[in-house]
């Protein structure tokens, strides 16, 4: 079998000949992202042919170089030299806990837990002769007396359930759920254990979660990483694209369970506890990400009429999930509004005081900037979602020397009205590798503010002392090995598609309540992305309104996961909402095009908000 | 690491120096058995030293010769010869038609069958944009409104929803099945399949099923084999003492569920089907086997007060339990009376008529001879149940020539006035092996009938003409390598204590009705044992009562599962009779030790029914 060796990592495999460059990459422990789904669209996944014949499908991307995805292992030794960069270490985020204090005290549950997983004491008569009760009897009756209903006792809670008895003398521990009218055991015990939750988002690009106490409500750790399906596509669409055959759907379902694995390995790890006893989850995903985290076929979400096979997910238990805690454990799914506003939206709107606007409360917007953008509009009568397909711009997609907002990314840039960089803001302030979103935002606003740029995106006179394919360029930075990091027109018209998306949506909104941006009592900013977003630059390139009170979330719909844990009331709360919420599908509203192309200037034709 | 060889297999194995040796052979792929669980009691592990040294605990049973289950290889290669026979092929067993055709027309279902598992065809609207409906609200809702309860949708079924609906265009097939208020979805597709059912008797010895069409009730194919478990122990007592730990517990499930997922291999392969498209599954066996078959603790039904984990086990599914047909099957079992009155009592219960007595009825009684004999005595107003310790004897145990009744069994003897042998029936005419029960049984009675033996089972002047090991002994026949087979006062003995056990329980519980044998008007035996014994020689030695209707049923229990698999109405029956039947605990019976002592003559000493 022809050996395949890929650069720089030198890693080797051998496989079949025929064998598609991706699938041999990762039989090599090699990462490739292939963000298009492998259409061979995107040109992410483009290697240099280094030695050795492959065999590519169509032209060649540039001489000497092919998209891996369309290419395959020819009879002989082949090496490859991966361009683009790879999902590397998580990047930097801001503290979990500064995200919960972003949320107004009265929204944040308060005192003595109440996770959807209960507990009670129970005394279970022992056995007597010639009574002609089972173990189960006896457990059923003490239960059925102590809460009213009869309970369902999972075969693996019977299994040890004689042991349990005899060990405790009768003096048990119960844990136990309800599912509407069911009465759900998901532990007997002999004493008293410690008892942990589980609040995780599930992010298109990144899943982060919090470990609690359920006796006290506090996170006992949090984490996040990167969604490992990254390499499967970038977005929502190119997933649900990739998902085509079952095989793909359980890869799909492998990764996602896989990066929650290693969090809760971590944070189990970190607080000294065994997953066992996590015995309640509770989810916030968007509605494919939710999808594919359970199997489930996603491909009509993207088809018309995008209908998902489900909004609200049944309480199924972590086992049939697949998640490596108490099988028995409850899972709680924030139920999604629409097929493209999902459960983390209504989720983050726990953070908000959209829901219990009254009559003294202006209009109030929540937007949530993730690889998707998603908005809710709240009134005094009135809850009103939708979403915009921002682009992977503002996660240095579709930018030429973009990256997302790990180590090395440029976050934030100052100039003066020469053009002269006073300012270079590089996560982990370490080599430069490129602009990230909130980079390629900061920089655009800088040369905006200072007349670089006008209001098309186009370089003045001024700027663009380097021209880059042909294109006018702006030279940003150099990287260690002296290759120029550089920001083009083409760049800025990608960034600026991505702002009109998201604003033109806000618009539309407003526009179908009869109001206008002046009428905003607050806008709340939620999703991992904004954690870099400097917000005074973002209102300058017209991607947010410019409103007194605008209040920064971080990963709200995390924190609303946390809420939903320990919370019934916020449990409620999100039953509630989810009936509230009236979902509008911008494709088919008449006017957001246009306003949509209005808004590809800066900060827009129609409105004039310049900080 | 040692090697320990195996006669006279030849298998060898590397075990490290202090392995058992029952553990060593299994590794190796040879079967042992360990009637006694192991404890160095029954000596059926026997096995002689051939070379090398091996390290027993306690004496030698012989010189030469060492109990496996007390044995370890020592630090040098070992050769030992398996000196008992071991678990071979299947016995003959009668015809399940035959079985089917012994139960009263009236009792069996008939008509359109009416498993648990029910069946719907359902028009599901298609997805409509702007309606806020997913796929499983689509499902529920119609379901809902055809059913007029709220559908469980297991995540497995979800997953695969969206393209099930597209597929057929809305027009589906929904199998469900109704847990008490829970209606339980388990499986939705796009046409109309062929529904499957599984009827499996769990038994200490053997395992029997029946494959069902579900549309029409005809058995498709039945099976039987040895439970895999007899290498565990031979009887309950010994099963439970071997399930002391959780990996041994685990080991018992998967060896009953190897044994059962082999049967459903077989038929599904000889009716040309799929094992997922088995949908329905009634299950039958004592409250031991049931309990492993679940991995549930089985310790304390050994120990006083002798109470199980579970008499009516929940409607589990296929999935939960391992068994290798369609995952969401509802698994039906026959709820136990008590301990040692096991569900395949109450399933055999439904193969006769004795719950429902009138006034113009005599009373009945059921006995059940399996490993443990079973009794069941119905009158006009009740129902008395009692189990006893019958030994090992009916099933060639305990016996020094005795052997199961597979192939080579002496099951039949017919002696002369002299102790000439006039006919000797061989089980599959092969070359014999030893005497099985029913040739033990017929033995003893065509002794006794020529006046070879007296009442207390002691051989006359005219026999006993050979001796062994200083006891009487009968010669019966002579073995392919020229050992003889025999008969002495001992085997005897042994079978006068199984039949003493099986009388008196049965005048014990005719006694606490204030009844005779005389009263009773039917009998109906049951029991795989039961299949090979000739009724006249069973009640020459006072086995059984003497009565004009002596009906024998075959496996009743199986035959009962499958008549729960098919007929709601039997699944009624079965609930009602479980609380029906008073369940006596004939170690507690102060007449029951006399009555005992009592019938350990020939055929007792207190009556005298001889043929």
């Amino acid at each position: 079998m022809p050996q395949v060796t890929f650069l720089p990592s030198g890693k080797t495999v051998d496989v079949p000949p025929g064998t598609l460059l991706p699938d041999a990459a990762r039989a090599a422990g090699v990462s490739v992202e292939l963000p298009c789904g492998g259409k061979g669209v995107c040109g992410r996944c483009l290697v240099r042919v280094e030695s050795g014949a492959a065999v590519s499908e169509g032209p060649p991307a540039r001489e000497g170089f092919a998209l891996a995805c369309r290419t395959r292992a020819g009879d002989g030794p082949l090496t490859v030299e991966m361009c683009a960069g790879h999902a590397g270490e998580i990047g930097q985020f801001s503290g979990f806990a500064e995200d919960m204090r972003a949320v107004e005290p009265e929204l944040m549950p308060s005192g003595v837990p109440t996770p959807l997983t209960e507990r009670v004491s129970l005394t279970v008569p022992e056995p007597k002769a010639g009574d002609g009760l089972s173990d189960l009897d006896r457990v059923s009756r003490a239960l059925s007396a102590a809460l009213g209903d009869t309970a369902e006792v999972p075969l693996e809670v019977l299994a040890e359930l004689p042991e349990v008895l005899r060990q405790s003398g009768g003096e048990t521990e119960i844990s136990y759920w309800r599912d509407g009218a069911r009465l759900r055991v998901a532990e007997i015990s002999a004493e008293r254990k410690k008892r942990w939750g589980l609040a995780a988002d599930i992010g298109t690009t990144t899943v982060a979660a919090h470990l609690t106490d359920l006796d006290t409500g506090a996170a006992a750790a949090s984490r996040a990483a990167y969604n490992a399906q990254i390499e499967c596509g970038l977005d929502v669409i190119s997933r649900i694209h990739y998902a085509s055959t079952a095989a793909r759907r359980r890869e799909l379902r492998d990764r996602v369970l896989g990066t929650l694995s290693g969090l809760i390995g971590e944070m189990t790890a970190e607080a000294g506890i065994s997953a066992g006893d996590i015995v309640s989850v509770s989810l916030a995903g968007n509605t494919t990400m939710i999808h594919l985290l359970l199997g489930i076929v996603p491909e009509y979400i993207r088809l018309e009429p995008y209908t998902p096979a489900v909004f609200e997910v049944p309480l199924y238990t972590a086992g049939e999930l697949g998640l490596p805690v108490c099988p028995r454990a409850p899972v709680w799914t924030a139920p999604a509004v629409g097929s493209y506003v999902g459960g983390d939206v209504l989720s983050g709107l726990l953070c908000t005081r959209l829901e219990s606007l009254g009559p003294g409360d202006g209009p109030m917007l929540l937007i949530d900037l993730g690889t998707n953008g998603e908005l809710v509009l709240g009134g005094e009568d009135f809850l009103l979602a939708c979403a915009c397909s921002a682009g992977p711009a503002f996660e240095g997609g579709g930018i030429r020397h973009g990256c997302r907002a790990s180590e090395g990314a440029i976050e934030r840039v100052e100039l003066d009205g020469q053009g002269n960089i006073l300012a270079l803001s590089v996560i982990g302030d370490a080599p430069v590798t490129g602009l990230c979103g909130s980079g390629a935002i900061s920089l655009t606003a800088e040369l905006f503010r200072n007349g670089l740029i006008d209001a098309a995106g186009h370089f003045t006179p001024e700027a663009g002392r380097v021209t880059e394919d042909g294109h006018k360029a702006f030279p940003v930075a150099v990287r260690e090995d002296g290759t120029p990091i550089t920001f083009s027109e083409t760049d800025i018209g990608n960034l600026l598609r991505a702002k009109a998306a998201v604003f033109s949506a806000c618009q539309t909104l407003l526009g179908m309540a009869g109001l206008e941006f002046g009428d905003l009592e607050r806008v709340y900013v939620a999703g991992g992305f904004g954690r870099y977003l400097d917000l005074r630059d973002a209102a300058a390139i017209g991607l947010l309104p410019p409103v007194n009170d605008l209040r920064f979330l971080g990963n709200a719909s995390l924190t609303g996961a946390y809420m939903t844990l320990v919370s019934r009331q916020a449990r409620e709360r999100a039953a509630a909402l989810s009936g509230r919420i009236t979902y509008i599908d911008l494709s088919a509203e008449p006017g957001y095009m246009d306003q949509y192309t209005a808004a590809l200037f800066l900060p827009h034709t129609t409105l004039s908000f310049r900080d």
